[in-house]
């Protein structure tokens, strides 16, 4: 199995945090129910591979996605494993009572996710936008009050699938009004993978006008147009240091209406080695990771980087 | 079917060439024999969808690739089709025997499929590097005399799958060869769609070192890894303006062990229509081209903004 030819590029970063989604971001989509030792096993092996912060579940009500809703027992049998302390193992709080079950479950990462748009906020909060934050801010007061991290997750920053473009300084306002909550990162999301770089890079400027550095944001882009990786780099160039990706490109599955594409994290990887920009995490096991996370799911992985090294 | 949002990026070229190549690369590799009515509606289609350069066939011997083995009935049948004047119909010739074919076929214009690696070189052309150049100097010298363009494609030119990493010093070698041959313009291939963006930045800047501007280079770039747009986006930030692309992904068959991984057209023009960078190019109509040529394949199309749009 061979690995990209490094070739570095100095004007990007020296090493990036890569922001592990799939057991959360990816599974949630899988209908069928994974079981817990094979969730845990997941993540086990995924810190192994090196990634230094794993999503490991959300505590959304078990009526909305019942895929999760072992959300408590996987964080203790994670617990009693005896995971490594350095990596962080965030849990998605949709509300106030899923971060008390976070609280109870001993987590000491939440991230809240929240959106851009009206339409969005609607749609999957049922909640205009002004308030989400009046949702969220006990969310956020109270997880930090306990000594949490936060992040926050802003959806629909590119695009909006029902009112189409959606304007800078609208996700600019979002943002501040999140971070200004409490959160210490956001997370920008392409969810529906619309964007393409000069957005990006127009889209970090603006946020850097209006006082919000790249150290506090993250990117989190969708292969749904196959524009992620091009945008990752153009995230890179502006300075980004955190990405959020999902082994194996769970969650994106190219044939399902359902697609959410996430970008692969191998094929990030793959990029950021070939850049010389340094993540931790070591390929070859995180191939394996996903090879044996497809066997369980009984499909191949979608992710580019995963196919072409398993064809050898 | 929505559009991407144009967010232009002034450090990026106004307008760029996409070379087609799914009629050829893309179809080469399919077994079943495609008929040729089929073959001559795509490149019409193509065309109507404003492709400015469509390589249609290849006159390489019917024994090897029987696919293209009607090669000049197609060509014949093209040009009894009346095909607009404007864009350009490329054939690949593989050889001396090719070119009397091409010649005798009328067409205007032929690309010669050279490679940067010793090891390539045997497995394709069984010949050595220098005495490849022997093969296509009368190939290209004939082809001049007759008032031909010439294209020269250069592959494995960011590693082999045999030899490994591809030092930067032979492509640049390899390249000017071909140039000095008399070629108008030289492809830069990632073949096997290892390359990342540093690297492709840094051939890119070895050729200038070396005299070879970016305006008689192109970029043909494979999606093995996930990696192509990515390239693509560091190519446009050096400044080229012609890039290889193949409509549908043909030949990019994500799931079989021959999978070449063109870079699909469909992801590049959305890449570039979001940038604000004008390839003439109708994306809605092109999509239409490729959906209906998969149905004539029998499977769906690989590429991501094929399935995106066609999804709604």
């Amino acid at each position: 199995m061979s690995l990209p030819q490094v070739v570095p590029d100095p004007s990007l970063p020296d090493a990036v945090t890569v922001y592990e989604v799939g057991p959360r971001d990816g599974l949630q989509n899988e209908s069928a129910i994974v079981p817990l030792q094979v969730k845990a096993d997941f993540v086990q092996q995924l810190v192994a591979a090196g990634l230094p912060v794993v999503e490991t579940t959300s505590f959304v009500h078990p009526r909305w996605v019942p895929q999760l809703a072992d959300a408590a027992e996987l964080v203790a049998s994670l617990a009693a494993s005896g995971l490594p302390p350095g990596p962080a193992y965030p849990v998605l709080v949709p509300n106030e009572r899923g971060l008390d079950r976070a609280l109870e479950a001993g987590v000491r990462h939440v991230a809240i996710f929240a959106s851009a748009t009206e339409t969005f906020a609607r749609r999957n909060l049922n909640r205009g936008l002004d308030e989400q934050y009046a949702m969220f801010e006990p969310v956020v007061r109270r997880a930090r009050d306990a000594g949490l991290e936060v992040r926050a997750y802003l959806s629909m920053c590119f695009g909006d699938p029902d009112e189409g473009p959606v304007g800078l300084a609208q996700v600019v306002g979002a943002g501040r009004r999140l971070l200004d909550l409490g959160a210490g990162q956001l997370s920008l999301g392409d969810t529906i993978g619309v964007g393409t770089p000069g957005h990006v890079t127009a889209l970090l400027d603006a946020f850097g006008a209006a006082g919000v550095g790249v150290s506090r944001v993250a990117l989190h882009l969708h292969d749904t147009y196959g524009q992620a990786l091009a945008n990752v780099l153009a995230g890179l160039r502006s300075g980004v240091t955190t990405f959020d990706a999902s082994a194996g490109g769970l969650g994106g599955c190219p044939y399902a209406r359902s697609a959410t594409g996430n970008l692969a994290t191998e094929d990030l990887v793959w990029m950021l080695d070939g850049l010389g920009v340094r993540t931790g995490i070591d390929l070859r096991r995180l191939v394996g990771t996903s090879t044996w996370m497809a066997g369980h799911l009984g499909r191949p992985s979608t992710a580019r980087t995963v196919q072409a090294l398993i064809r050898g």
